[in-house]
């Protein structure tokens, strides 16, 4: 069989495995988790044991031989693929089922652990789940620390030490503009006119955006679920998820909008190679700069709303003469919570940045998982000038460590900063600049689909941006975006 | 690896594929049809793979060898094992994968034959799946006609020549019933109050009932479907789905008790044994003797409704002022219908027979399946005396056929008459006739659990239905039980 098969193949079987995870989100009885488990660790030590196989290597080196070179795609696609092999072949197969049974036991501690804001609950799940990473890092090796490794898995080309040099330099403008805007916003004391939003009401105006932007609902649909999330269940069903807030529907449109940016991104992959490197998304750092560019730099924007405020007050009788001037303030705002998932545009990387400092020295074995509370808030308290009120509003508040994503949130201020460099660089072209001017997206997508996401992972991300931007990544347009959206 | 263990895996496996199915039904974008169908072929054929592997077969024999016939759940076990690996064994994996392939394809070209009423488009199809069937009959082998290794697979321990006895004999007392029965209706004109009853209603009232009779919601669900189902995703994962009408809520009610009826069958199995043929149902013929209970023996009954009518009441204010009796009257009519999912108690078996009769012609190849149509409409003329006004009325009408349900048919009939030989042989004990007298049906199920479902597939159905009433079963219950219905 070609590699190319093989590799399909297993898409399937991970595919099937995405459908599991998805209806475990959605619609599994309560009853039911433990037997789920036991699938989804099935499906992923199957779908590990055939990437791994010998009949697979020596298809990918017969391949590999055989390449001469003149398709640059087909040398991209077994570029990657020999990556991947190379890292997935260090693992050994009982340790996929074993860590895929211990992320399903970590998932369910976590909910209990935040439920009861006791992290004891969690904290030995955590420490398995500690365990596999540095395992795994160990197994697949690093330059000079074990983060690299992990991160390598989602942001392919780059390191712990440049991530911290950027995060670093982010910090120094960021920590005076973020204290500006939350001054500023605690002046003007913006509200929303009080709710309920009806759930329905909601779903009717979420739906009708997320099509207008450039979902697409035959390849795609939107559930209900605590944890919003975008999954990819084959080329053409992609899969959101949001949660709805009665006292504002605010909450769930910019959550469908973030969706959707990912689901836009996969349903914009070309779908031949589904499965395929060339099929597939570079990077969560990129993808993540699909999801922010849809939620902040379009979902935000004044000329968004100048469109769809009077299809908003439509939906939401409160909204009636409540002037748009006042609704921008409210989107505008800017806060100092303890939550990433309701921090504003001003203050949500000062939460990415805590997160990743705290990872760092786990992995690095400079604290304990029991001193995580300690360190978390420690570290909270020098950025937002107050401690969380508990754990659950503190460290256990995110499910990524319960699913073993270890490594995974720097990629969140990544995608920002993409996000704002993309978002500049394709409004240069005047006639995208005038649609977006006047809330029609489609040349904004289109451009989006050709500079980003029609090469799927054949790139790395910096070159990517670099290709469809003229520069690698910079935090100058995030920078300067924050500062007129909070001036 | 115990050959235990390799059929809990291998049902892992198949569960994976319901979880897939039932996704298919109830939430798949329409754009990724294709694309299920691919992951559904692999998981068939991979499940295959393993259930008729050399290391399968070997565990099968060590455990067969090592039995000391001391424990007899173990020995049948083993002995439902080596004659399923035997049956699957007979057929290859390529013609497992290329039979699902052709279900999937056949059940899209069946929805658009149905919809646009046009045989020609689903003929190629049912051909093909026809010629599985012929292929796969003789593979496993018969001793009379093809239809009885097809039959085999879904009831087994019968033949094609006892059910046309059957089939016969109860047809010589049904006819003039059924036939009574209908002109007694057609005098009465039973009619329900006009609708709509909202859908949010339907379901509020049908989750009631559903829990009431015992369906366990931490180990299941209703979902919404066009043609509803019940399927088991694990051992604590039954979903059951329906459809509303808003002009009649007993239609969806009805449907969900039939449903709820086999999901308890599913969930009073013993789930330690869950996969393994001692956990799993023994039959469709047993299976249906379930549902038909819940639904007609129970959800028909005066006692049901002298308890329940008051409850539909407050949830469906039309019902206000309509009398007990005259509801009863309707939900006891009976009418000459053309399509079977449609049909009363007095003439749901006229359809069956006719599917039968059918069946048994295309297989021993005495009508083609370009005859299929005239066929039908000849049988239901001498059946009901008036023609089908087209195919999507006619032969269309049935979703089994498309997923390559030949020869299932006669299990609802069995189904009929089972159920009405166990819900007679429970009520003799008088503490549960007089629980069910009062609507009271716990009693009742607990005797299914204790004399059918946890016997799981150790007896054959013949043998279980004997050792449940102390008689084989026979048509007497089940004409009495029409009788005293519509007389």
């Amino acid at each position: 069989m070609h590699i190319f098969d093989r590799v399909r193949q297993i898409a399937l079987i991970n595919t099937t495995g995405s459908i599991l995870s998805w209806d475990q989100e959605t619609y599994l009885p309560s009853g039911s988790a433990d037997y789920r488990a036991e699938q989804l660790s099935y499906l992923a030590a199957h779908a590990h044991d055939l990437s791994t196989s010998p009949d697979f290597l020596k298809s990918l080196e017969t391949a590999a031989a055989a390449d001469d070179g003149l398709d640059p795609t087909l040398s991209a696609n077994l570029r990657e693929l020999r990556r991947e092999s190379d890292r997935a072949t260090r693992i050994p197969t009982d340790l996929v089922a074993r860590e895929s049974t211990a992320q399903s036991a970590a998932h369910h501690a976590w909910i209990a652990a935040r439920k009861a804001s006791d992290f004891s609950i969690f904290a030995p799940h955590l420490q398995n789940l500690l365990d596999f990473a540095i395992e795994k890092a160990d197994l697949w090796g690093f330059s000079s620390e074990p983060y690299d490794a992990l991160l390598e898995g989602y942001e392919r080309g780059t390191s712990t030490a440049a991530i911290a040099t950027l995060f670093d330099s982010l910090l120094e403008s960021l920590a005076p503009l973020s204290a500006r805007a939350v001054a500023k916003s605690a002046a003007l004391k913006p509200e929303l006119p009080p709710g309920p939003y009806p759930q329905a009401a909601q779903q009717d105006f979420n739906a009708l955006i997320a099509a207008e932007i450039g979902f697409n609902f035959h390849a795609g649909r939107i559930d209900t679920t605590t944890h919003p999330f975008c999954t990819t269940l084959g080329p053409r069903d992609i899969r959101l998820t949001t949660r709805y807030e009665e006292a504002d529907f605010t909450s769930s449109l910019f959550g469908v909008m973030h969706e959707a940016g990912h689901g836009m991104y996969e349903q914009g992959l070309p779908a031949a190679d589904f499965g395929l490197p060339s099929g597939s998304a570079v990077s969560l750092g990129i993808h993540e700069s699909q999801s922010r560019l849809w939620e902040n730099q379009v979902g935000r924007s004044p000329a968004f709303w100048e469109k769809f405020y009077p299809i908003a007050q439509r939906h939401f009788h409160q909204l009636t003469g409540f002037p748009l001037e006042k609704f921008l303030q409210y989107i505008h705002r800017a806060q100092l919570s303890p939550i990433r998932v309701e921090a504003d545009e001003a203050t949500y990387d000062l939460h990415i940045i805590l997160r990743f400092q705290l990872e760092r020295m786990l992995l690095n074995r400079e604290i304990s998982v029991s001193q995580v509370p300690s360190t978390w808030n420690d570290l909270f308290q020098k950025s937002f000038g107050f401690p969380p009120i508990n754990d659950a509003q503190g460290c256990l508040q995110d499910i990524h460590w319960s699913m073993g994503g270890i490594g995974y949130f720097p990629t969140y201020t990544l995608g920002n900063i993409n996000a704002a460099q993309l978002f500049r660089a394709a409004n240069q072209a005047p006639e995208i600049a005038a649609a977006s001017a006047n809330a029609n997206y489609a040349p904004l997508l289109q451009w989006l689909n050709q500079n980003i996401h029609r090469h799927g992972g054949t790139l790395d991300p910096t070159e990517l941006v670099k290709k469809a931007t003229g520069a690698a990544p910079t935090t100058a347009d995030y920078l300067s975006h924050l500062e007129s959206r909070y001036s």
